[in-house]
């Protein structure tokens, strides 16, 4: 695939880069630039590599609903994605991708791609509202923010809150529900390719009660718009944590008031 | 797998049963008692066989997380079900089957199973609540609920509105928001197998605001506990129609007031 003059150079696209090795068979590298407070690569980002091979092969543009299963934590380096074409029909397509490390799967995901061009004459019903949020220049920065020790998703991503999240002092009384700002730190606008990672970049929201060891189990997102150009608004919540498990919610609106993108994961707490 | 006596000889326990026909290979027959609106067997339903094959090859007992991409409509008649054991980890097991009728593939879906025995020590935070129904015997039952001609899930199926659904009615001006009681017609009691199966049972939410064609793309769902015997409560809604496609969420609540199972499908309008 040609560099996407838009895009390239950029480090979501660089650290996403994938080579072909044979047919349906991708070389990437995953790097350290994407970890979080597991000091893992964050799985959204593992899922941005293994979908960068993925679309090579499918012949719609967007990806429209995308699951990933993360059988084990991804580390930095070397590693393998292994594509299938499942089924191309006329207006969508789907594949399914295995990325590998160390010869062991770490992510698998199935997607079905389409075409989201504008359709002016679709039906159109939104029965929600974007975040409500101050304008991101008006969010106080934490100082934590600026100097993440070890956590290279907060100098990859930009984060915005309207106010200081309480887990940053310690507290476990929160209620489980942010709203925030968010872009790449280097000025990459958002599309619908990168959306699909984005969705995993939220800190937990489960942060506010206190668990700060959770890892997804499963990961669905559904984008349903091509974002606009700019800062994301983004919405997180979880409603039910049982039998050591929990759900987290992730919505991504643009600066327009669309929703482009809504994200469902089951996580366990360790 | 021998015969579960608590469920052998219910219809959705006889129409999902699989035949061993290799290591990894089942077959299945899918029948005409689960058709919908569409006139083709429900996606849940055959999701269901496609299960009852992937989970005699897995080591825990319940499904956690499931995700399904619908490739083809099926049809009453003869299926094959390819299944995989992706991962066995220590407390979960992951795998993936593939159904095909007519050597094409139909569905496929991957799932992590692990153990949803009550843990009375886990943490529990529950921030939503259980739909608000009358006693299921107090809700009205629509005449054309006791002759769904050509709608065979509604034979084996039985559901209880508060009220009479604005769609039986022609009505397109509706919220695309229900409540409602569901359970097998035949007494089959709920178990976190056939939950999976039951949270795309609904009607459509859409059918609310006029659309009664629609087909799903992809269904996630989460299974969050075991289910105690009884009716079902149950939420179906959606917030956003735009550019063709809509997402539906489903939640199912047991009679103790539990979530038992959440799940988000995306759909395309016909």
């Amino acid at each position: 695939m040609s560099p996407d003059p838009t895009t390239d150079g950029f480090r979501f696209d660089r650290d996403t880069r994938v080579e072909k090795l044979a047919d349906g068979e991708f070389a990437a590298t995953l790097t350290d630039a994407w970890t979080t407070f597991t000091s893992h690569p964050n799985g959204g980002y593992v899922l941005g590599a293994a979908l960068n091979a993925l679309r090579q092969n499918l012949s719609q543009p967007d990806p429209l609903a995308v699951s990933a299963f993360f059988l084990r934590p991804a580390a930095p380096g070397e590693a393998t994605a292994r594509t299938e074409v499942v089924r191309e029909g006329r207006r969508t397509a789907t594949g399914q991708v295995r990325l590998e490390q160390g010869g062991k799967e770490i992510v698998r995901a199935t997607a079905t791609y389409g075409d989201l061009s504008p359709d002016p004459s679709a039906r159109v019903l939104a029965l929600d509202e974007p975040p409500h949020l101050p304008a991101p220049e008006d969010c106080p920065v934490p100082p934590e923010f600026d100097n993440p020790e070890g956590l290279g998703i907060a100098r990859s991503v930009e984060y915005r809150y309207p106010g200081r999240p309480g887990w940053l002092d310690g507290r476990k009384d929160g209620r489980p529900h942010a709203e925030f700002w968010m872009r790449f730190a280097d000025g990459r606008e958002p599309d619908t390719h990168a959306l699909v990672s984005m969705v995993d970049f939220a800190p937990p929201a489960v942060l506010e009660i206190g668990e700060f060891a959770t890892i997804t189990v499963e990961l669905s997102v559904h984008v349903r718009a091509r974002p606009a150009p700019g800062w994301l608004a983004c919405r997180v919540f979880t409603k039910h944590v049982s039998g050591g498990l929990h759900e987290e919610d992730m919505e991504i609106w643009d600066g327009t008031g669309t929703l482009v993108a809504q994200c469902r994961q089951l996580a366990m707490l360790l």
